[in-house]
């Protein structure tokens, strides 16, 4: 068990837009339905409009609760698992989004050697402040920050 | 409630490659840590080698589980919840992936008009038959086959 001790509260990041290009760029990569990739098709879609792919919104999530938890004194290496992911509600076109991150106060062992794993309660909101979706996941945070710098 | 049925039993994907670039551009976007951006960097982390982001995976099995429904005839519309998912290994380069989905009996109505909530075990395996990441999840599957292709 590490002696590391973890922030107490919330952190929130800085919010990212999202951009057709980027929208269109990921679903033809891994999510390529019509509703991520053709703004006319979305349009009559059962979304209504062109948006995101759901794991597009997780990845970004992960990358925004990564730099946050860095900017925090928390080294990030890699989720481990996820407990709950919900998608609430599309996100369209030119929306911001940004995380909430609830630290849990208990650290556990990792099985990611010279690591801690620390759960995180992660709201993924746009920029009116609506939830878009939630997550609960452990991540491996470095027991050691020097192990997660490039060389 | 939806009167559709689900095939039972299971489903197998093809496999696909993950190779360097596309390992790199997915980490450069979403999670630029040293073992999914430089090859030299990797050997000397703690992962050892050069490996995908747990959200690539997450983001190709989902790209798989997709296409495999749609082949046998439940049109995908999206994912929109996971209860669980881990990864148990790293993906390394030149690592090829596939799915296994379990498909569960019962279906639920679904958030999504025109859709219903099918729940799915999936494993996904490398080439060796090794699992690297589990994940089960809810998936909207259209009611009309109809309103998931473009006009």
């Amino acid at each position: 068990m590490t002696t590391s001790t973890s922030p107490s509260g919330h952190l929130t990041s800085d919010l990212i837009a999202l951009d057709k290009s980027a929208i269109v760029a990921f679903a033809r990569r891994f999510d390529p339905q019509p509703y991520h990739l053709d703004a006319d098709a979305a349009e009559q879609s059962i979304f209504g409009g062109l948006c995101a792919s759901g794991w597009h919104i997780a990845a970004l999530a992960t990358r925004l609760v990564s730099q946050t938890l860095l900017n925090n004194g928390l080294p990030f290496v890699e989720m481990t698992s996820v407990s709950h992911l919900t998608w609430s509600r599309p996100t369209f076109v030119n929306e911001k989004i940004g995380v909430r991150i609830t630290l849990d106060a208990s650290l556990a062992d990792s099985s990611i050697a010279g690591t801690y794993s620390q759960t995180l309660e992660v709201d993924v909101c746009n920029d009116d402040g609506a939830v878009v979706a939630t997550m609960t996941a452990t991540a491996a945070i470095a027991a050691d920050p020097t192990v997660v710098t490039a060389p």
